[in-house]
């Protein structure tokens, strides 16, 4: 064993466990509390393995965890940026890199640019493993805010355009959780969770 | 898609979102909260990836993830025994069992049968995937703790030999995880932070 790089994982490990205090918009289920990110990211990553199937293309499911694992490390640093915040995603890359130099680099070298890897994998959003993360990483709160009636929605009084602007990616993951996602957010617009089109004002409210 | 597959899947989804409601023993770092089981097997499953080196054994490293991702599962229904509840382990087992009825037996057959398999996997601990995250499930609370001065172990009023009792199971995982949790208890045995061994009087507090 040699003890100065078990101590720089351990270092690592205790550093990320600041990850579940830090609180994302989504309630959890039930009408619950806000939920934080060491939480989302556990319920990402069950998920992903669960809907392994509904993968569009061939995934090694295995990268697909680590990564819904690891995904939100930079927010220990950088806050949760919520989806629908424009001024706050302005900065939210550079922050984020910022964050990524300094947490993954308390890591050994080699796990540095493993982990560092697997993280910018995931921002570029470009392999079917990043493309099934982020899938799961859009329907996980959708899930749990469908469960609640919609309540973040409403609270943040959003568009269907701005969550359709994000969701639609979904399909570039997964087509099937892609097309219960349309149903999920069709029904929250005619029940008024979710402000109609501001494109198509034939739509009522 | 088949909705009423995927709808047993999303009841399954929602159901373990109650585990972020489930508090353990241990305490977060830097003297916080408890912890609840969701973060548990969050930071259990990236402690696995990170240490996957040290494994005694080769190990499905996927394998590994799934498994510390759904092993408390369970404590939705049965609760969460504290490692030296010698009362609460009598029933423990059967608690768990009707509780893996009940909650895997939310998912379509297939995976019913193969949640269930990983997580009685996890409770034979026979195979090198099971031994190495039942090694990680020791170690990550022991991490935590002992980041707090063991102030676990202090409230709890544990013994050297109790501690011990569980955790010598790390070196069928991890002798490498099992040389370092051994240094971290004899120093805190040192501290008074864990009383001495019954055993050997010879030892002060």
């Amino acid at each position: 064993m040699n003890k100065d790089r078990m101590q720089k994982q351990i270092d690592f490990l205790l550093e990320i466990d600041k990850e579940k205090n830090i609180f994302r918009q989504t309630h959890l289920s039930n009408h619950g509390r806000r939920e934080n990110d060491a939480e989302h990211a556990w319920h990402m990553a069950v998920a992903a393995y669960l809907f392994r199937e509904y993968a569009n293309e061939e995934i090694d499911i295995g990268r697909v965890m680590i990564m819904c694992l690891l995904h939100d490390v930079v927010e220990i640093d950088a806050g949760d940026t919520y989806a629908y915040d424009e001024e706050g995603k302005k900065t939210q890359r550079e922050r984020e890199e910022r964050a990524a130099d300094r947490i993954f680099g308390l890591l050994p070298e080699d796990q540095k640019m493993e982990f560092r890897g697997i993280f910018e994998e995931f921002e570029a959003d470009e392999t079917s493993e990043a493309k099934f993360a982020h899938a799961m990483d859009n329907f996980q709160p959708l899930l749990l805010n469908n469960s609640n009636g919609g309540g973040d929605w409403i609270e943040h009084d959003v568009c269907i355009d701005q969550v359709m602007g994000r969701q639609k990616h979904t399909a570039e993951g997964s087509q099937a959780v892609f097309d219960f996602t349309k149903e999920i957010l069709e029904r929250n617009v005619r029940e008024g969770h979710i402000r109609p089109s501001e494109k198509n004002q034939t739509e009522g409210r």
